[in-house]
């Protein structure tokens, strides 16, 4: 529903020379004052879609919710500076409910020096709510945009992916300082989070570039949770399968040059891998390479909102 | 239980050189960057405590829900900017109702050249949420807060109160224009908008400021809805009872020396009424002056939330 109401959205707000990037990236970038420019995404959490209250503990829900928005933060290169918070909390325990939810994304806010700059809380009789708001700021090297890819550019992913249902969609490490690096050190072309699945935010972004995307699958990093999850589950899904459709992986998903995307496959600047599983492409639409060296469509998987 | 929250929050959050104001004032003043700050304010609204779904129109509900929030600006006497909106949606013709809530608030963006900077669109199996975090730029003249009211000030108010359940809760307009305004004109020590209930929202100001407050109730400007209420309602409260506690006026409540405040009342500038309602007093407490020019303590009252 969601990507349906972003295109009548776009469609009915009017232009504002403010803002630089609206609603359809991962943040909007907006001009306050003459400088610097002001990052701002909002990601709002609800009980049964994004966590279980039940079975969850509210320190790493409360964690979770600040880590996805500042994974939005990362996906546009910024560097986190503040954020707010509203909650809409059950009536009975709402008080230590907060204090626990708090207490689980203080830790994530120091370590990135992340301001709680203000919030709102309610008590209501329906289920747990928490929507943050982050505001970051850009560096001199501007935002990490999703409609960037060239044809040409490599397809070039941080981490693993797959099975983050075990515990990565909690645990996960928003990617700023390997985005701020990143971005300062070698020629990113576009980029993005990967929340939804690899495949189909891989061709979300080809679709915002106006390009196609080759997938090599048998370069895709699979994290050992997928494996776990392919032999465990029985919905005869291969560890892959999950790697490409899984989502909430909150990896990088970047388009780079070719001779930046060689350096930096060579550099392997960070403390977490950094892989090479396609290219960019002029024909629009998701492929993968087949060992014939032609290519077959593939259809994106992932959570759609 | 909020105020038992924001105070626990107070205690557990780190300062921070880059938040000049944080929780506890109707918004937080954020340093971006060297110039200009950055006032941020985010209100969550929920079915059943701030509108009913079944009840209310979707266009109302939604404009209400930017209005609080650009309310909460205009209470910091700063400029609206841009908001970003969080929607938790009912399964249930989702894409149809988020459509109607921003067809609502639309207008009153438009009217105040507010930015929808970007948002987040949720399904879920629970009742309406509607989160909106607002950001404003402070003028030359600084932010206007809750904790400078001296003795001496005179108690000055837009506008008249009680009754806002009989439409005004949706339909009032935010004090952007004049809180800008009188900032800009006059020394005003303290203010915020009344949220929650006048005597409870002035005895809040007065607490931030260390000093107490006396109401002259002859001089308190009562709306027709209070008159209204008090006459259609069997629960034996007066007009006035309503005006002092009923909540969701939004008007501005303002601390104002003695000189401006005579020179603000007699020069009426803005197009609703401003009217002298007591004085600010050492002795801490909230008061009511009697014919006898003696004080009698007065109880608080408005939604605690």
């Amino acid at each position: 529903m969601e990507s349906e109401f972003i295109a009548w959205l776009r469609r009915r707000l009017p232009q504002h020379p403010r803002l630089r990037l609206g609603p359809g990236d991962d943040a909007a970038v907006l001009r306050l004052g003459d400088q610097p420019e002001c990052v701002v995404t909002t990601d709002l959490l609800t009980d049964g879609v994004d966590f279980l209250i039940e079975e969850h503990s509210p320190r790493r829900i409360g964690r979770k919710a600040l880590a996805v928005n500042l994974s939005d933060l990362a996906a546009m290169a910024a560097q986190p500076v503040a954020v707010l918070i509203a909650l809409a909390l059950p009536r009975i325990g709402g008080l230590s409910l907060a204090q626990e939810l708090y207490e689980g994304l203080l830790p994530l806010a120091e370590e990135h020096q992340v301001i709680i700059a203000g919030g709102d809380t309610n008590v209501w009789d329906g289920p747990l709510v928490i929507s943050i708001t982050a505001i970051g700021k850009l560096t001199a090297h501007g935002p990490l945009v999703r409609g960037g890819a060239k044809p040409g550019d490599q397809i070039i992913v941080t981490g693993q992916f797959g099975g983050s249902i075990l515990g990565h969609q909690f645990d996960f490490q928003p990617r700023i300082d390997e985005a701020l690096l990143l971005h300062s050190q070698y020629q990113l072309h576009a980029g993005m989070d990967v929340s939804d699945g690899l495949s189909l935010d891989l061709s979300r972004l080809a679709i915002e570039s106006n390009c196609g995307a080759v997938i090599e699958e048998s370069l895709v990093p699979i994290a050992k949770a997928a494996v776990h999850l392919a032999t465990s589950l029985d919905d005869g899904a291969t560890p892959l399968e999950h790697a490409l459709g899984d989502g909430e992986d909150f990896e990088l998903l970047l388009a780079v040059p070719p001779n930046d995307a060689q350096r930096l496959l060579t550099d392997q600047p960070l403390d977490i891998p950094v892989t090479r599983i396609g290219e960019f492409i002029e024909t629009p639409g998701l492929w993968r390479l087949l060992s014939s060296g032609e290519r077959q469509e593939l259809v994106p998987r992932g959570f759609q909102h």
